[in-house]
């Protein structure tokens, strides 16, 4: 079914907040690649499902155009990706409601994400949050998107919208196809203070998380007080030594080597040291990044018309699939 | 607050079935005077709410402008009002997005719809019968309505309307109207074979409903076969004989006259005369809608015209609204 589909990558990512060195080493980076292995690629910034929580209004107006800078930044190139704001295309809310009618309330209740999310609300969260994971896949199947990279935590999200493309398929005739997750190409990143949990924007702790804007210092600072153990030999045993193994596991990813190299080439140095080795080698990966978002973030009217130009072209893909979902619910 | 705004009423029928003399007389009737009262009034025919519970699309596409031919038919004037097809402005859906992120889960799951509807559902329903009085709140804030008619089974509706509008006004500043019912337009007319409930779309006893499509041969089979009690009289007296009472209401309703004048004209006949009196008179009313609707569903290139002038129309109205929401929001 579908075999000759033409291939679409379909990606989001929220605009709250500055993407960290997990956010960059275990999605942006893939898809600076996925771009040179696909014609079609869809980059969206998600500001639908950024209001699933609430929002300063001016920061989010700020944080769209900083995450454009970002992403281009990265080296996504708007020749080869669309990159485009989520709410500019009407067609991912119009869609949503349409599969919103075909999902059952217990199988968006079973979903992680709501059970993790919903105790961080007053009140258990909104409706928004509730059913957040439709409009996910009311975005990839806009495009009728063929891949979608996911990390672990997204696999049962993927699930929802591959069943709700059967579902649909089953109701409506063979339509979408169903979207195969792009496993593998994302690395999870840890906590530098607590290498059992992973990198995350919204830790309170403020040395746990390095941000693509973070300067030399801080990254310097950051790594020098990450936890490790006793043991001052640089070995990679995530079992055992989880915070010097995320430190080369870190490592590895920024400079593409293998963990088993990595470990070879810091023998003989003490953690202590190993530590700065890993910020210098982070600081040459994120710099040059830096820069270019901080010269970006300077040019708002060349971002807004990346986004204006992404948003047409995401238009001109969308509006067709979404005009023959509407002929096939009887709407047209 | 909002002293000063335009009056503008809103209202919307699903396009699910032939309305029945309950829908006439409850609501069909009072939109035509509303649109003598009111500068600007928008009817919509629903059909991103009718697919809340499954829909065949051919019949749902037909149902579409049997509808627009009903409304027409009923004495909407679309050189008064807007009539459109709701899927046809795609910032209902876009709107419900964001009014859904303000709406909390137990607020909907305490409306009552929600508890009957889904006890008809397999599976207990769908997440777009759950949400479906967000995009009701939707449909109405995104003209800035100040008016709404309303049933005292919507009352509750109203309420999460009220409050959403309310709740969006205090987190983004003063912008939406706060909607008022427009209450007691309508009257409750009662299942010809069960006065105690109302008269339904979906009544498996297909006595028990007046069509607005239905022939004189069906009305007067429908009457002569309504449910009343021993006593041949014709007396007004809900609480104790709720089944004539019921037909005095239904006959005091198409015709305009009181109950008690109704009584009094009545004197001497005995519920089976009365039967056919009442019969008569709703043919009266209704044979002339049934005609023009007949006349219309052979005009489909009409009728489609005044969908899509009436969408442009409801267009223009919602863009500025939605555009304004969307800049408070942050996503502008």
């Amino acid at each position: 079914m579908h075999q000759d589909v033409e291939p679409r990558v379909f990606s989001g990512i929220q605009p709250t907040g500055i993407p960290h060195l997990g956010n960059y080493l275990g999605a942006l980076q893939s898809w600076v690649h996925l771009q040179e292995q696909y014609n079609t690629v869809l980059y969206s910034i998600a500001d639908l499902h950024s209001i699933t929580v609430p929002q300063d209004p001016s920061t989010l107006r700020a944080s769209i155009l900083d995450m454009a800078a970002c992403l281009l930044a990265c080296g996504i190139n708007p020749a080869k990706s669309c990159i485009f704001q989520q709410s500019q295309v009407a067609e991912h809310a119009e869609l949503a409601w349409i599969l919103n009618c075909l999902t059952s309330m217990p199988r968006l209740r079973h979903l992680p994400q709501w059970k993790v999310k919903c105790q961080t609300q007053k009140n258990e969260g909104s409706a928004g949050l509730f059913t957040y994971p439709v409009l996910q896949a009311a975005d990839i199947l806009l495009y009728k998107s063929t891949h979608v990279p996911v990390g672990d935590d997204q696999v049962q999200h993927l699930e929802l919208t591959q069943d709700t493309a059967r579902l649909f398929n089953r109701i409506y005739g063979d339509f979408f196809p169903i979207p195969r997750g792009i496993m593998g190409t994302s690395k999870k990143i840890y906590s530098l203070r607590d290498p059992s949990s992973k990198m995350s924007k919204s830790d309170p702790q403020k040395l746990a998380t390095v941000r693509l804007t973070d300067s030399p210092e801080e990254i310097v600072l950051k790594f020098r007080k990450a936890v490790t153990d006793f043991t001052s030999e640089v070995t990679y045993d995530p079992e055992r030594r989880p915070g010097v193994s995320s430190l080369v596991a870190i490592h590895s990813a920024v400079t593409g080597l293998g963990t088993d190299i990595i470990v070879q080439q810091s023998r003989g140095m003490d953690t202590a040291q190993y530590k700065l080795t890993v910020a210098d080698a982070v600081i040459q990966k994120l710099c040059p990044i830096r820069e270019e978002m901080q010269r970006l973030q300077r040019e708002q009217g060349y971002l807004r018309e990346v986004l204006y130009q992404g948003a047409q072209r995401a238009k001109e893909m969308a509006a067709p699939v979404y005009d023959s979902v509407a002929r096939l619910v009887g709407f047209r």
